[in-house]
């Protein structure tokens, strides 16, 4: 098992997180109950973005239920990992943070040109109206299986 | 987009639910903060079953801390889901339950016996040496993405 505690993502950690198409963020709900769900992001080497779908008709409850955690405790964590039946190639990367929501400005148009470069489908939806979750991570811990 | 909120899952999310390789497993820590890493399981339709690794060396302290924290707070979430470029296929269950952790007795052996048959992997390792860990769903939520 090699793994590492750190402060910044390496150089091979940031390539890992940038690939990778989806990751799971867990939030603490008022009642100090964990919530996970799977989301889309970009990593751009210091914080993480992704949009926040606020509709209540095309969005789950579960979803918007992410948004009031936040709002009520910025704490969350995140993993990113490799899953194949070969497990001396598992590996994870787990992020604990810091979350807060962008509405619109300069650092949210970035995320959003971020977003539809890494993913196709985020061109032909309108995320530049949307909130944006932004997370500042205060720990990365990555951890692989032993070869 | 489809979605239900139920105390059992249906027949087809319990069909779901045992075909998936990974889910990813939130808990909370003594200070209230999120940790969150992928698991592997099996679900008999009732509880959701998992061996701990406790060995130090060959465990990642994430995974040790997920013990400790289920010690100290019970209520867990896991979210496992489905993944493809095409997002109309997207799907996510998410199950927010408590945890506890079996040493011994016919429900870990039974345990041990479904995990061995779901996961190849496990055949070659000594799991029936481990600690289980039972997850009792008090909520299943099921999301598909609309067609």
């Amino acid at each position: 098992m090699k793994q590492g505690d750190l402060n910044m993502a390496s150089k091979t950690d940031q390539a890992f997180l940038q690939k990778q198409r989806t990751g799971h963020l867990a939030t603490v709900d008022g009642q100090g109950r964990p919530v996970v769900v799977p989301f889309c992001f970009v990593y751009d080497g210091k914080a993480f973005y992704s949009p926040i779908d606020e509709k209540p008709k095309s969005v789950s409850p579960e979803k918007l239920r992410r948004t009031r955690n936040i709002r009520a405790n910025p704490e969350v964590a995140l993993v990113i990992d490799h899953y194949e039946e070969d497990w001396s190639r598992l590996q994870f990367v787990l992020i604990r943070g810091r979350a807060r929501i962008l509405h619109s400005g300069k650092e949210h148009a970035r995320a959003v040109a971020l977003l539809r470069k890494k993913y196709l489908q985020y061109r032909r939806m309108r995320i530049e109206d949307r909130p944006m979750l932004k997370i500042v991570p205060w720990r990365i811990f990555r951890w692989k299986a032993e070869k």
